[in-house]
């Protein structure tokens, strides 16, 4: 990676991840035709960085910035305050609006940073709820992301919460700091010129994922402390990472930070027992030492030592929740696992280790499966959800082979690193 | 008003606010049935006092509070720096969402308190188109609020620009504050019991209407300095003021604060001159000392002293923004009007000053005028247009009188302040 020697002030960095998250995060070049609406989703606290990135979104062409502003405290007095039969409620008329706009060719930025542990505390049956019936009404939208349909991207923005659960022995105003270096560390911004940067870094990922494809394994077989696991893969499965090309003929890099190649395993082909090696953040709720076991690709037992009720939950939302739809290979030295931090954050720890997530496949990671509907797809292997979710399972610790489909065994990763070449 | 000598702090007087916000503006009782979802539009700024909102609307049963934030840095981007064809651009996907929210019965709260002067300086023609598309895709959606169709109100929050431009003289910490004083006190929050105190004035509004309701007027008579305008009134026309029982029947009072007594003029029976008291603060741009002739009913000369082509282009947005819509009868003393303040925003200034709006009229301000169609309305006297914008001719050297049906003439107000009992 070209860095350079120089510091930059806070305002610099925030304006260079705006400028990723436009120009690489959604690959918005200056000029684009057709111009796109842009939509954003984001904390309050990200404000200094959406007026960043509207600047650069309208200096791109974008005709129409529309950012929507969450407030974790006004969730939570839901949580606290309203009548029982509204956690079956949800604004579909938003949802609509969205999938609307979504049609329409508008481009989607998600900024991270919501306090992980908000809803820690608060009813876990009503969060199902409310989360069932959030995930039908935004199912015709979400579909069109998993899809790809439409160019769309997250990067992170820290606040206070998720910072002083990141760096709980620091001060606030250190944790803040640390966490902001994270973030644009792991964003690349201070390269020379970090849209270049990003494209060297996702050429590096799509070698591997062609080293992958040209193997085309019948499955992989994770071995380490409480793990002896086998995923069988999708039937013409392919492998993805880095950017790609979005069902509207856009390049984009959909996430910021992404360490990760990854593709759909076989919905009815996973055996075996594995343990998560780090928490996972899920609605505000810490699930820790998750240990489930596998027969025949459906979870059949599941525990986990802190946030148990919340994760079998999350297994009951539907059949396919208790499936795997996306596997993910991650080296151990990855940046951002280097950083040796936990940051209870999906967007960061999900590219800190190799992941699995339970619930929806994406049709991308299966050939022409852009093209597939939902049947053609779940005849392939690739698993059908409302929910998509996703937990580390890799560790210095874990070896993973793979398995050709004449049952040859060729090691993949030794102790968290590749070890075969691309 | 039944005050009280206590003193409150910034945090009482603020959640006071939310509950009249809540229990008045929306008239959103504890316990209501059916319960509503709740959409609200405010500046970021307002974010302290949507919290306390939030939370009193969660209490009273609302089964989902929407907040919609937006930010005057991120409007002023477009402007400074989208591709031009933009300016003709809206997110009707976003008006769409909000009239099917209105049609399933959800509340509407307002918050008021953007940068007045946000857009002097932007190209007037780009803000006119920008303003003219935005409207028709609303229209819907607004027609739903003109015709009172579900409960909905706006209140004021201060912010730092609102502020300045109020308080020049002060430091920016002190004109803060004295901005929140003049909310708070117009806004009748240190009242024993706020709710109750808002029950009284408005019995106070509904007794003037009532007297005027009773005279049945055919016009209205303006003399002043730069004033001679007589303005016709719509036939079976209806005086309102105070609060009111929505479409879908919730008494709710939808300007916080309100000192206005109001009704529909008729399209075509307005003659004369008559000057503004007060600058017009409209989409950021201020214009002041507009003086304008009308000839049955239209506006046909034009001319302000400062802002006068944001004026002329407002006049022609369509032919219905050349006549007016409103009228409405503030006295001289009312308390807005004496804090000797201008706000520079609509809900304040037209509280302080009888005043006229331009375009759409209220089709509640006709005798069953919500049971007709647009056709029947027009027929009354009453205007249609994208546009209602009010802009004050009353002040302490105006003298209004009615007209009776048969020529006689009877003194309403005198130097500002009325002469007639109820």
């Amino acid at each position: 990676m070209n860095t350079t020697q120089k510091s930059f002030t806070f305002a610099e960095s925030l304006d260079r991840l705006a400028q990723v998250a436009v120009r690489v995060g959604l690959g918005i070049e200056p000029g684009q035709t057709p111009p796109q609406e842009l939509l954003i989703s984001a904390p309050v606290e990200a404000l200094p960085l959406i007026r960043r990135v509207a600047e650069h979104a309208y200096k791109a062409g974008v005709t129409l910035v529309s950012p929507f502003f969450y407030d974790d405290e006004c969730i939570l007095a839901r949580y606290k305050y309203a009548r029982d039969e509204s956690f079956d409620t949800a604004s579909s008329w938003m949802a609509d609006a969205i999938y609307t706009a979504f049609k329409g060719n508008a481009a989607r930025l998600s900024i991270s940073g919501g306090n992980p542990a908000l809803l820690a505390g608060q009813d876990p049956e009503k969060i199902a709820r409310a989360s069932k019936i959030s995930s039908q009404v935004n199912k015709p939208a979400m579909e069109m992301i998993t899809r790809h349909e439409i160019n769309w991207g997250i990067v992170a923005c820290a606040t206070p919460e998720w910072a002083a659960l990141a760096f709980p022995a620091d001060p606030i105003d250190q944790a803040m700091e640390k966490l902001w270096d994270a973030i644009f560390a792991a964003s690349r911004v201070h390269a020379d010129d970090p849209v270049a940067a990003w494209k060297q870094h996702s050429q590096d990922l799509k070698l591997r994922t062609k080293m992958l494809n040209a193997r085309s394994y019948a499955a992989l077989r994770y071995t380490g402390p409480g793990t002896n696991l086998v995923i069988g893969l999708a039937d013409d499965h392919k492998w993805l990472g880095g950017g790609g090309k979005a069902g509207n003929g856009i390049n984009c890099m959909p996430n910021i930070p992404t360490e990760e190649v990854f593709t759909t395993p076989h919905k009815d082909r996973v055996n075996g027992t594995v343990r998560s090696t780090k928490p996972l953040s899920h609605q505000g709720t810490l699930i820790q030492d998750i240990q489930v076991r596998f027969e025949n690709g459906r979870i059949v037992e599941a525990t986990a030592s802190e946030g148990e009720e919340a994760f079998l939950r999350l297994l009951d939302t539907d059949e396919g929740a208790r499936r795997i739809g996306e596997v993910a290979l991650v080296p151990h030295s990855s940046p951002i696992s280097a950083s040796g931090l936990l940051f209870y954050n999906t967007l960061f720890d999900e590219n800190a280790a190799s992941h699995i997530a339970l619930g929806q496949a994406y049709s991308s990671c299966i050939r022409n499966g852009d093209e597939m509907d939902e049947k053609a797809l779940e005849a392939k292997g690739a698993n059908s959800s409302l929910i998509h979710v996703d937990w580390m399972i890799g560790s210095g610790e874990i070896d993973v082979d793979g398995v050709t489909k004449d049952g040859a065994v060729e090691p993949l990763m030794r102790k968290g690193e590749w070890v075969i070449a691309v």
